[in-house]
């Protein structure tokens, strides 16, 4: 859906900011925090955490870059919330509170905005999120929405990217590419997934692909080693067979370079019992999980493994 | 400063994504978080709060609208975190840390974004603040920096801004009006002054003015209250006459309608002592003080007072 208007009545300036406000507040519905800590206030206030570390995430959507006129308003909204709590279980965390900052041209069609605030709070409330302040500001042309989301630590633990070491096992969930087919919209973020790896000491270390596994795994990787990939065990998504049918690459690359998976990857220590380790995350996910390598020591031969440096991942502000 | 260049060789383009964000956390110096908790995980992980109410506030600056090619680099960095300063400051709260989502046109100038970065650290270690994460998205063509600033209460309360009643003094710090000469990015955000008064058990509601008095003033007027307040009491800027002398309106419309003031606005009680009130402020701070009127029941007469409908505040997304 385009979001935009040219009849003036139809449009965001025609409701003018305080009564925009009131409509998206009753538009996000259960998802806004109870008086008097809602909505409209300086700040918003939330309740002081459990002593445990906070999580705190910031992700947009920008028309034109994250979604565009082939995708409705709904689902532009649940990608913005999508993608930032992503990130939240990529630390093994619990979302909790999300704050919004529009950047909104005054042509936007209230039918866009109501489209886009109704799926935010109904995928807010879905994720026990409370959608708990925000600001508008107007723009000349561009239309964003800035999503900060904070969350808690599940445990005492808190994944993050360090901590991976020669021999350890590397897992993706999921299957990977071809996310621009639909799934960059509708995925489901792993939360149930990464608490629990949170709570196994056996995992190292945690991150979410966004930018294709052969870009976002040098993350992972600590000076000294390097990634050695098998390449028939990379679970290759039926979308990127579909994209390499029609543009000639292979389903392999798509896999690899394609950003916008939104699946966890994570290294476990080498000496794990992978077998139960396996069964512990299939007793309680249908989510699939799949091995698809080890951490070497550069320089250590693991026999035939995919060359990564032939496959880049999306480049952010790439080209001059 | 003109944000922008024509030599690709001195955009951000020509940088990159990963070497930005290098160079962006070298530019943010002290302002950063420690690893491993620093910029460039998939979460930023902020330490347990002390049990107290945490505060969270979004504003950005978007090229355009809230700085231009006047207005050098480091001036709109400070105006992008004194925004939000400001708005922990209206809760009496403290301010802890901050994220940031750009939205960034690869043709921004490298030179740009080093002032950008070099003077948001610098306030922010100024004020306490750690930069602890962020997010860069590339746009067409709007730049523009959403910060997410969270704080924490300074102890037991939280000042909102409800709570106001009939009798009531109304106050505001500093002096109004004519703020687009200077003060809407030079202004102090009024913290110490903000712990304080969220410190007094006399002080009802506080908030900052971002819009103009006479518009902001509506929120901390309850139904069925109007505040009256004496034109002869306000504390009219300097700038403001500057202003009038100019464009033929009056001081005293600029200082009820001009914006981002980033002043105190608060209420207290009728029955206190208003002298030792008074003194209290002035021992601890030189910000002036001023008492501008007071809550009155509609239809309630106070003798001669403004009729503040007659003037309006910033309007945001105004007109059709």
């Amino acid at each position: 859906m385009n979001p935009f208007t040219t009849d003036p009545a139809q449009s965001v300036a025609a409701l003018g900011e305080r009564r925009l406000i009131a409509h998206l507040r009753a538009w996000l519905g259960k998802a806004t925090s109870p008086a008097p800590f809602g909505i409209g206030d300086d700040c918003a206030v939330l309740p002081a955490s459990r002593s445990r570390h906070l999580l705190v995430t910031t992700d947009p959507v920008i028309y034109g870059r994250h979604f565009d006129d082939a995708i409705s308003p709904a689902a532009a909204a649940e990608k913005l919330l999508k993608r930032n709590l992503s990130d939240i279980a990529a630390m093994g965390g619990v979302p909790r509170s999300a704050v919004v900052s529009l950047a909104l041209p005054r042509r936007v069609s209230i039918a866009w905005i109501r489209g886009f605030y109704r799926a935010l709070g109904r995928c807010a409330v879905r994720h026990g999120v409370t959608i708990a302040g925000g600001d508008i500001a107007e723009s000349a042309d561009m239309l964003g929405a800035f999503l900060t989301l904070l969350g808690e630590a599940s445990g005492p633990r808190v994944l993050t990217r360090q901590g991976a070491r020669a021999g350890d096992w590397l897992y993706v969930s999921g299957a990977l590419g071809g996310s621009i087919l639909g799934k960059h919209c509708r995925f489901t973020p792993r939360l149930a997934e990464g608490r629990w790896l949170a709570s196994r000491r056996e995992v190292r270390c945690l991150m979410d692909l966004s930018d294709g596994l052969a870009k976002d795994l040098l993350e992972l990787t600590p000076a000294g080693l390097r990634p050695a990939l098998t390449a028939a065990a990379l679970p290759v998504s039926r979308a990127a067979r579909t994209l390499a049918s029609r543009d000639g690459r292979t389903a392999l690359d798509h896999a690899l370079s394609d950003g916008e998976d939104f699946e966890l990857l994570f290294a476990i220590a080498g000496r794990t019992d992978r077998p139960a380790f396996e069964r512990g995350w299939r007793t309680r996910f249908s989510t699939p999980l799949t091995c698809i390598g080890r951490f070497a020591r550069t320089g250590e031969s693991l026999g035939e493994t995919l060359p990564l440096e032939r496959y880049h991942g999306y480049e952010h502000l790439a080209g001059a």
